[in-house]
């Protein structure tokens, strides 16, 4: 299997790679840049255990053409939308997992939703309904993700409006050693991106003894 | 201190009033039906250890009257502008702490948020900027409140625009022994309050092995 992971040159799209390439799927990082994303992937094979899959570089498009099934969106929000409508043409038959979360330029520690109410529904509304859109993987620190001797502390909450897109793609990030959550249809991506900047806040505070919080869904103690 | 539940007669409600009474709490149980808070608070008295403070009942506004500072509305989202429009009379100098979750009435797995966006959000429009609403307690089951047995499963995410009243806030909530987070402003409600469809739809869930799970904020494994 190889996935593309568009803006993947980002700590967040980096980390991804480098989790992706060590549970053995093949990654093809994107950036507008694609000789920058070569560059890159090649550092980050030299920090990937042997057996692990490759990781090489491209260009957006080609990066989602290289794709099988998913297209990891992993730009700041700002370069979102017009980013998707450049990739719209080379995403037919595939699922677009958009992990963006629309923090406020100003204040990392709130969101600022686009008109659609988030950048999943965002995303759907711009690639229409023939190209399922999921939104995963908002909630997990880039520092956690890079950092490969650490677990991934948080489970990962799959939403978007096609059930069959949300079970693959809770699938592909199960791959991930991590515990996932089917948490429903696109509006979901309301509340889980805008946990970000909570998370963000708390990683901050003085009062909170650690930094790179994750979530988790607790069972009852009984 | 003596704490005021309107609504208290419900099962989140009750829950809450055990609760906080067992930590040395005592609590007034609103209702619009005073004497039907007074009957439950004499059932709730009978379930609670020696030792603990007292639950009594009255009618919503005798209730808000007996508190001392914090109020906590647990109304139903569709009674929820009506209470605090009733109440707000008897609220000057006191907290408003709105634990309600807008779920839609026809599908508790979505949320059917205000136009002011959150229930928090609408409650602190209603009251206007003198009486300050702080959201908290929205993603705590009530079977798991009304099992004294239990340890509360979730951390309790606190949001409003009063960082002083969020502070009090998680004073209170924290004699429930639970972690509680500052979580920023009342802004933050959108995303903890629709929180608790996706909890609902995971203890529904087939595939997730118990019900009644919560959230926690969770550290890095370094």
């Amino acid at each position: 299997m190889t996935i593309a992971i568009i803006g993947g040159t980002g700590p967040q799209g980096q980390g991804l790679a480098l989790r992706f390439a060590r549970a053995g799927v093949e990654v093809v990082l994107g950036s507008r840049d694609g000789a920058r994303a070569q560059s890159i992937a090649e550092e980050l094979v030299a920090k990937l255990p042997a057996g692990s899959a490759g990781i090489s570089g491209a260009d957006n498009e080609g990066a989602a053409q290289a794709a099988d099934e998913f297209v990891i969106l992993a730009v700041p929000f700002a370069a979102h939308n017009a980013t998707l409508g450049a990739l719209k043409p080379h995403l037919a038959g595939k699922i677009l997992v958009d992990i963006v979360v629309p923090l406020s330029p100003n204040d990392p520690k709130i969101v600022e939703m686009p008109p659609e109410g988030s950048a999943t529904e965002a995303a759907q509304a711009l690639l229409g309904p023939d190209i399922p859109v999921i939104g995963a993987l908002h909630n997990v620190s880039a520092t956690t993700l890079n950092n490969l001797d650490w677990t991934i502390n948080c489970d990962i909450l799959v939403c978007g409006n096609s059930l069959d897109a949300r079970k693959k793609v809770m699938d592909l990030v199960g791959k991930l050693g991590v515990t996932t959550y089917n948490a429903g249809g696109a509006s979901a991506a309301r509340s889980i991106e805008a946990i970000t900047p909570i998370l963000i806040r708390i990683n901050i505070s003085k009062a909170v003894p650690f930094t790179h919080a994750g979530i988790k869904i607790w069972a009852p103690d009984h």
